[in-house]
């Protein structure tokens, strides 16, 4: 009889369960629950545009429904089932009471949003987030060196900042705060009083680090908001990686999944990194998650260590053993779509556009920085750019440049991690727009000038949750081993098209004096850029002729 | 009983003829002919998208048809008209025999598009152009200071030795070369094979200047092609203003025009600068010609002087007893056409949702040298560039950006002028987008931080061209007599919005750094532009709300 791991992945809009068999990944059964509060599950305010919560119901409710929903699917008999893995988005920190209960339950703020889980994209604490910033660079703490020298909106503390400013109601009614990572292992396990907390969202999101202690000093806390130095001391002083228990699933969760008791549950993580894990990263595969934004993984052996401007270096967050790195960029997939909505055209049909064009024919060079710069500049303060346009330049072609100007973005984070001696020899991507357009992936292989592969799993988050699932189950003494037997191979390759790496090669130079002149005030010569394009178009277009 | 003048103005794609009142400007006739050879009047070429020619019968005709229509429609008594002046576009000139007539009209080269006129606007001697410029440098030639310190491929030389490289069979059989504005007055008089040679196209296109003895020495053209040095010799010694008879109307076109013959016809001019002449140019005055493209004429007093990037200083071009001046910018209204069509949405629509916005608030700010710059960088080889946008920068807001560019662009021309002592008191404004543009005149007035007028008459060539009519009729014994009792006063004044023109102060600072790092090599610091844009339009938000 097989030994099955169920993992949970827990979205923006929508939770997914798969269930997996231990013996070679394949997933057997498989659940995706929409959630039901607010549009697609996000809370929003039509006064602010920042605002983007979400209702923990859709936690508790989506666990039990998409699990239901895959073991079902599966027909196995859920005995088999040897443990579960759970990731969520993060940073998405809800307030809760001494019993771990969230506050959003408490009829007292039933209409309250600041009592709601602040999902992860929710952006209204961006001055919190410059001042954590600004005082830790002026006292001089290292925690901002683990997470790109600079903390983000984003962010739980950032967050609990701005609840603190703008709701005090609840922060003084919150005993706590929780990650969804860490809430929905410990809701499952009936631990919620005194829930295990993940390394992931703690190092990646909290400031956590062995180095200083755990969570940044109350001195500085207390330098921030005298509240938050207080609120430490009813947060967490450990972390664990998520190869460990959370907890055991008790009977109320069991009943409502259709599953027996007592199924070991693993510390939650965070969807991204669990997705590489599912894509099988490992000492020398960077993976990277393409969707709206993207985000990049590896797990590397050696020394922990720093990386300007690469937004996390947390040892355990992705393998237990190893040094979890995450860099990425704050608009991909997104700047696409904003050139859809302004030329109200489609992608298939600029994608067809753009297709039929040679690397260097539109004279076309952007800045993917519409969202701002997460890596390696780490400043959200920056914008947009596009050069060599003429009268006549096609919205095929800006389209071609915005991807372009993403894969040039995307090299820079690799080429900065290369210099910190973090070895690259194969990229595997995975996500919606690794899946969905082949002219970005070939585009990447030409602007890499490397091979790129496709992730063999079609949901990599949930497969990663489960590779979890089944450790904590006992199937494989680690992490590693449970990826030999459990990811597939990739489903399709990209290679580098040689004059189109050539090309690609040329403008990257341009590129990246665009970058340093604009991101960092680099004196750098810039007269010659707009000649330089028009001599790669004249010359691309007479090869193509 | 009154005295009449006709104005004849050639366009692109027809010619208009007005018959208006000396004593008062009033048109009392008018007629517009559509030209019949190629796609409205051009000829293309599907292989060569710089191709632009014209069939030299559209010349012939159309003033024909155009005039009789004119005149018909005023129901005047056709021997009331007392003179005749013809404007056309430049540089735009054809070949002819030795008695003058166009070699088009040779059943030899009835299919040979090098034999017809060249238009305008075709590009196909950028590289002759170029060979132009670098040839009068090395040898340290006086010609380009006059003529903006660069030679265009759309004009007189580079086209003609252009025609000598590739069609050396029409460059053989062209007894001589004539411009369009020269050769209709020549068809009307009968005097094509001795042509009267206007000033205003040989001063501004062919680098004719009394400073060295007329047109560029026989060595310096020598040195550019042999064929060149003999040709000269069968061009012209002599260049005249408009106020200047070119000749007498001869029978056969005073017949087809329903016109007593003898009346006296005008030397001809280029339609911009009698343009101005019909917006009431006089020193002061700046008169802006906005459509696809813009055209500053001045006419200022003093001493014939260089002003480095301005694309021409010569004297007599527009008012004969004054310093004519021409600058201006190579991509305007045609810059707002290519973001329609790239959008796929109207100018109506783009412009009310531009409207609703305050300066600055987009956070927007490009660089309108799509077209390359004419003036002050006199650089056709540079791009566009857009800066500033973010994932909710919508196409309204680009849109009004560009409007903001050409302003920006226009100012920094004033300024050029100013700093070379040329004096303007007053902006007027006439053409198509000045006419049907309220948008873009109330930016301008905003970004000049000045009143602008838009020109009193809907047809300022044609009006011009009839000044000069009336003025070698004999009713007005200068141009600056007639234009004041012919230009009527401006339709409607722009004023500008102090909250605006403050903030324009501010981007046109930023438009210059990147003016002058992106044109030419400055090493200025750039990377506080994307934050500074970023600052204004926060500010300008927290103000609107």
């Amino acid at each position: 009889m097989g030994r099955f791991a169920i993992g949970v992945d827990f979205g923006t809009n929508s939770v997914r369960a798969v269930v997996v068999d231990c013996a070679d990944g394949l997933a057997v059964g498989q659940w995706v629950y929409g959630y039901r509060y607010g549009e697609n599950g996000v809370i929003l305010d039509a006064r602010d545009p920042n605002l983007a919560r979400q209702d923990p119901r859709e936690y508790s409710e989506g666990f039990a429904a998409a699990v239901r929903g895959a073991v079902s699917d599966s027909r196995i008999d859920p005995g088999a089932v040897v443990g579960i893995g759970i990731d969520t988005t993060a940073s998405t920190p809800l307030p809760v009471d001494a019993n771990g209960l969230p506050l959003a339950l408490d009829p007292r703020f039933a209409e309250n949003t600041n009592a709601l889980a602040w999902l992860w994209k929710d952006h209204t604490a961006h001055a919190e987030a410059g001042e954590i910033t600004d005082l830790a660079r002026r006292q001089g703490r290292p925690y901002l060196a683990k997470c790109g020298g600079a903390y983000s909106s984003e962010w739980f503390w950032a967050k609990i900042l701005r609840c603190a400013r703008v709701a005090p109601e609840v922060f003084e009614a919150a005993h706590s705060w929780i990650e969804c990572a860490d809430f929905v292992p410990a809701w499952a396990t009936g631990t919620l009083a005194s829930p295990v907390r993940g390394i992931c969202a703690a190092g990646h999101k909290a400031m956590y680090g062995d180095g200083w202690g755990g969570l940044p000093s109350a001195d500085f806390l207390a330098a921030l908001d005298p509240r938050l130095a207080t609120l430490r001391g009813r947060l967490y002083e450990e972390a664990l990686p998520a190869d460990r228990i959370a907890g055991l699933l008790m009977p109320g969760p069991a009943g409502e999944c259709g599953l027996p008791t007592g199924i070991p549950v693993a510390v939650g993580a965070i969807d991204a990194h669990l997705g590489a894990v599912g894509s099988g990263v490992r000492p020398g595969v960077l993976v990277k998650i393409m969707g709206t934004s993207a985000c990049d993984i590896l797990a590397t052996p050696g020394a922990d260590r720093d990386i300007p401007g690469v937004s996390g270096v947390v040892p355990g967050s992705v393998i237990p053993s190893l040094i979890g790195i995450e860099a990425g960029q704050s608009a991909v997939g997104d700047l696409f779509d904003w050139w859809v909505r302004l030329t109200g055209r489609s992608h298939e049909d600029l994608s067809g556009e753009a297709e039929r064009l040679q690397s260097g024919q539109s004279g076309l060079l952007a800045l993917d920085w519409n969202n701002g710069n997460r890596c390696v500049l780490a400043d959200p303060n920056l914008s947009g750019l596009l050069v060599g346009q003429s009268l006549h330049t096609t919205a095929g072609e800006v389209y071609r440049a915005l991807i372009e100007a993403t894969a040039f973005g995307a090299l820079s984070i690799m080429r900065r991690l290369e210099e910190y001696e973090v070895e690259i020899e194969q990229v595997v991507c995975c996500g919606g727009i690794a899946e969905k357009s082949p002219l970005t992936m070939q585009i990447y292989a030409d602007v890499f000038d490397r091979p790129i592969a496709v992730a063999g799993s079609p949901h990599t988050c949930a497969l990663g949750a489960a590779i979890f699932g089944s450790v904590v189950g006992g199937v494989y003494a680690s992490v590693q081993e449970a990826q030999a037997a459990m990811v597939p191979p990739p489903s399709h390759t990209y290679r580098p098209r040689p004059a189109a790496a050539s090309t690609y090669r040329r403008l990257y130079a341009i590129y990246l004096r665009l970058h340093d002149a604009f991101g960092q005030g680099a004196t750098n010569e810039i007269a010659s850029v707009m000649k330089e394009l028009i001599a790669i178009r004249t010359e691309t277009r007479a090869c193509s002729d």
